[in-house]
């Protein structure tokens, strides 16, 4: 398209700032079936489990020393320790450490992991003003919504021009959010939208790095902050998303406002929020999926095993072809390392790439066993597993929607034995139970600040 | 080109991260010429006096009420005020009133405003560590080299598409600036350029509403957090400016990296620095300085005009056409207003825009007595201004180089009365005297915080 034919079509482009204000500050609490209720509650438990779970990275530990440079005010909760900062730090070191060991949720459509920006942000500001969870579950199904559909409008091409994605929405659906936790009208979320649609966060080009995770942090501390100055008067431009000179055009060349406008209010984006079983990339989970089933169906031990015969599209290779990994963060690009803790913990959650694990000489020597044989006929989703035994048994497994896709989604058990394997070792077992019976009744819950409270050592 | 050869000509891009970095850490102290090092003193007193100036500005208010709720320590001065805040709240407020009434600094081949973003950074982080002013002015010159050199790199694509190029290269000269300050090596320099890089501010779309302002206050922020964070072993990608999915890929089409290299430690664009005399769009200028030199030349009163006739560059009126400004915003775009200020005032700084002077009679009277013929012959830094008189005189000038471009630019006299004007209303003229000659000997000063604490009421 030619420019001018884009800045024409664009200055006719529906005045989505100002409709996604008045959605987010008019919707009615728990205007929503069962359905988007549970998927908020289920957002929300893989959220504070992830939070919690990396806690004590280096990652945190060095964002938190910087913010501790600031000498903040004790305000908020950082997940999982014991220090507590103002609502904005703590809105940025609880969006890095949800996202740091990259086991967090994932809006498929959009590869959006939209939790961390938005919790992040609510959980900190919902703490400081005492919400009840109900506030707290409305905010965070409102706030997902923006991010999840403004990053359907400009899908894929905003994510393949290399910004990632996160980031570059999230800022949004924190404002939004913060805007509903705070109450402000639609000429105020108006506002802060439109403060936040300055502040776009995240290049693909930091993956593997801390600033990966530093995305959505520092999303959630501008979403928050945007809501924080637009209550207090601070001023945008009424149309920052849709303008010719605004947001969408300014970092896409896509711009779908369909997928902004239609079903609103009707169709809430969480309920399509998936959860990973498994603490690294996602096209390995197919594989270790099939390992996993084949271990329980048969009860396989790494003893048992002569031979893992994966068949993958090429992607899982380059992706994840790691065939020596020298620590967890190694182990996470290798398929092959992943598929041998499948075998032989029924497991690849975070405990599994530590750096010991991926060390240890049995584990090395069941990895050596698994061959990966390309075939792009396959779709990315699935795998085809066989495991050859010794004892000469063919044990065949063909996945095709594994463990956490829409289509086989991660069960509520599965959910909770994610969270306790993730909190248990920060905040032992007493306080992860209190946690984890109290997010599956976030709505009733009177304060925030209980919760909060629980969340520290 | 396509898409492929773009990559390809990404993937060989000069390791500009890197070499930004050795330039920051490494460039010796006062490493330049005595032209270099005025243009930084008249950067920094034109910046104080603008920050100052607008320190109870609205903008500041509303924005301050939300840096409150996050009860910051008290670290460092917010200019023009008694509140004192964190340094990274600092940072943020002196960005924003730097920048609130546009009057300024411009390194005219890229419109970036370079001072605010940088100054407003490294000033907060050196109230705090106490650092000589000789450091804060190496800060200031090699992080406005590092914010104007990727400005060259990506101008005017980057601009053209809607960024408004002053946040979006900010963050990365604060980052510079303020690892200087800290005395971070290449190592860690590399890594606050990259953590800097993840977060651009700003779009044009926004201009004329606080958020406009909000951009170099965000990036000054942002760019002295990514030093901070760096410094306490943060990471980022060593390649996150020129990578295939890092910064200039992902907010530029045009990326000429020799902007960066050529002349690096030679050349610094500091020295290109200009200073606006009058508080309004740079477009209007030719035309008011041709009146206040008619105004000089002739000894000319309002009383004794006829008729003012302007010849400009359509673009003139294009931006400031208002022919009945309302308020004083409004009469900084309005030609008319402009040129009658210059008559009757001699002047149109800040005060010249106050809204009871837009609606005084007498210069509401005067201003109808300007007419404009658009001529795009004439270059759009040029005006031809008659005024004809009634006692049938017509005075003549024709400005080339307006006031305040590299050709003609502000003394450093005129420079101290833009500071007395903004600064005498807010601190008094005794402060602002201190002020001011404590910024002529800014590199001698043994300690910032006694600037920082002249500069509260």
């Amino acid at each position: 398209m030619a420019r001018n034919t884009i800045v024409e079509a664009l200055e006719n482009a529906p005045p989505v700032t100002r409709i996604l204000a008045e959605f987010v500050a008019g919707h009615p609490s728990r205007g929503w079936g069962d359905d988007v209720e549970h998927a908020a509650h289920r957002t929300f438990i893989n959220w504070l489990g992830c939070a919690i779970g990396a806690a004590n990275h280096a990652c945190v530990d060095a964002a938190l020393a910087a913010v501790n440079e600031l000498e903040p005010s004790e305000q908020a909760t950082v997940l999982g320790r014991t220090k507590q900062v103002d609502i904005a730090s703590a809105a940025l070191l609880n969006g890095i450490s949800s996202h740091t060991f990259d086991y967090d949720d994932t809006h498929l459509k959009t590869i959006i992991h939209p939790g961390g920006p938005v919790a992040s942000a609510v959980f900190a500001l919902a703490e400081k003003t005492g919400a009840s969870g109900r506030a707290l579950v409305d905010a965070m199904v409102l706030g997902v919504d923006v991010s999840c559909r403004i990053g359907n409008m400009i899908y894929p091409d905003h994510y393949d021009r290399g910004w990632h994605i996160t980031g570059s929405t999230g800022m949004l659906g924190a404002a939004a959010a913060c805007a509903r936790l705070l109450d402000l009208d639609t000429a105020k979320t108006t506002m802060a939208l439109g403060i936040a649609a300055s502040q776009p966060v995240g290049l693909r080009e930091q993956f593997g790095t801390m600033s990966k995770p530093l995305h959505p942090g520092a999303a959630a501390r501008a979403g928050l902050m945007a809501a924080l100055a637009a209550r207090h008067g601070f001023t945008a431009s009424p149309r920052a998303i849709e303008a010719p000179r605004g947001f969408a055009q300014v970092i896409s060349a896509k711009h779908d406002w369909s997928e902004i406008t239609d079903g609103l209010g009707r169709r809430f984006e969480i309920a399509f929020n998936t959860f990973k079983p498994f603490a690294c990339g996602i096209v390995i989970h197919p594989s270790i999926d099939g390992c996993i089933r084949l271990r329980d169906q048969y009860g396989l031990r790494p003893d048992d095993i002569e031979r893992v015969e994966l068949r993958v599209h090429g992607l899982v290779l380059e992706l994840t072809g790691k065939r020596s990994p020298r620590n967890g963060l190694e182990g996470k690009f290798s398929v092959y390392h992943s598929c041998a803790a499948g075998i032989a913990f029924g497991a690849a959650g975070e405990a599994e790439y530590a750096d010991a694990v991926v060390n240890r000489p049995d584990i090395v020597a069941l990895r050596e066993k698994v061959t990966v044989v390309v075939d792009d006929t396959l779709d990315e989703a699935c795998a085809d597993v066989t495991i050859v035994c010794r004892d000469g048994r063919r044990c065949h497994e063909h996945v095709d929607h594994a463990i956490g896709s829409l289509e086989n989604p991660m069960t509520d058990t599965l959910l909770e034995a994610k969270f306790d394997a993730l909190v248990d070792p920060v905040l032992g077992p007493a306080k992860a139970q209190w946690l984890k019976q109290s997010s599956w009744s976030l709505a009733g819950q009177p304060d925030i600040r209980d919760m909060a409270r629980h969340a520290r050592p």
